[in-house]
């Protein structure tokens, strides 16, 4: 999905397939990494995040875990504190991402 | 993808995800329609667009015709002319049409 998928990587892999002043999209493999322990993202803009393939949890401050599939998605809102807790290894996780200013 | 896609309407279905003053995000499905004959959209907004399920054909003013499958993915600048000339109807084609200001 999103073009070609490589074998595992020991860090999940980050590509940037589109930027402009107002948005930036990303699609991010994961092989089962997760947020490391005890940090959170903080983010200054909004996040929409699909998952295109596989299985993940993440954390959102305020309405706890919360389960995905593929096809499924979530919006962040800039500010809004999370954690990815756990992502599938096979298939890969795989996301996109779309960073934007505030909602 | 992106949940329950319905049985076949005579029009495209057109679904809205998220909104916010920098971003429209929506989810189109389409059973084989296309754009009407002659015309093309030409937005003030720049469009990413993802091609989730099924095939299209994309037809864009300057660069000719550019064939989609599932995981295919195509920017389209502000006035970038274009329209869509074909859809798949079995799979029908799911769209997932991310809308910012200027690239």
């Amino acid at each position: 999905m999103l073009g070609a998928i490589p074998d595992p990587m020991v860090d999940e892999l980050l590509e940037t397939l589109a930027v402009g002043p107002y948005l930036r999209l990303e699609r991010i493999v994961s092989w089962g990494q997760v947020t490391d322990p005890g940090a959170w993202y903080d983010q200054a803009w909004s996040e929409w995040v699909l998952l295109l393939q596989g299985r993940a949890a993440l954390n959102v401050e305020g309405s706890g875990l919360r389960h995905l599939n593929s096809g499924d998605w979530i919006l962040l809102p800039a500010h809004c504190r999370h954690r990815v807790e756990s992502t599938s290894s096979d298939p890969p996780a795989v996301w996109l991402a779309v960073h934007f200013p505030g909602i």
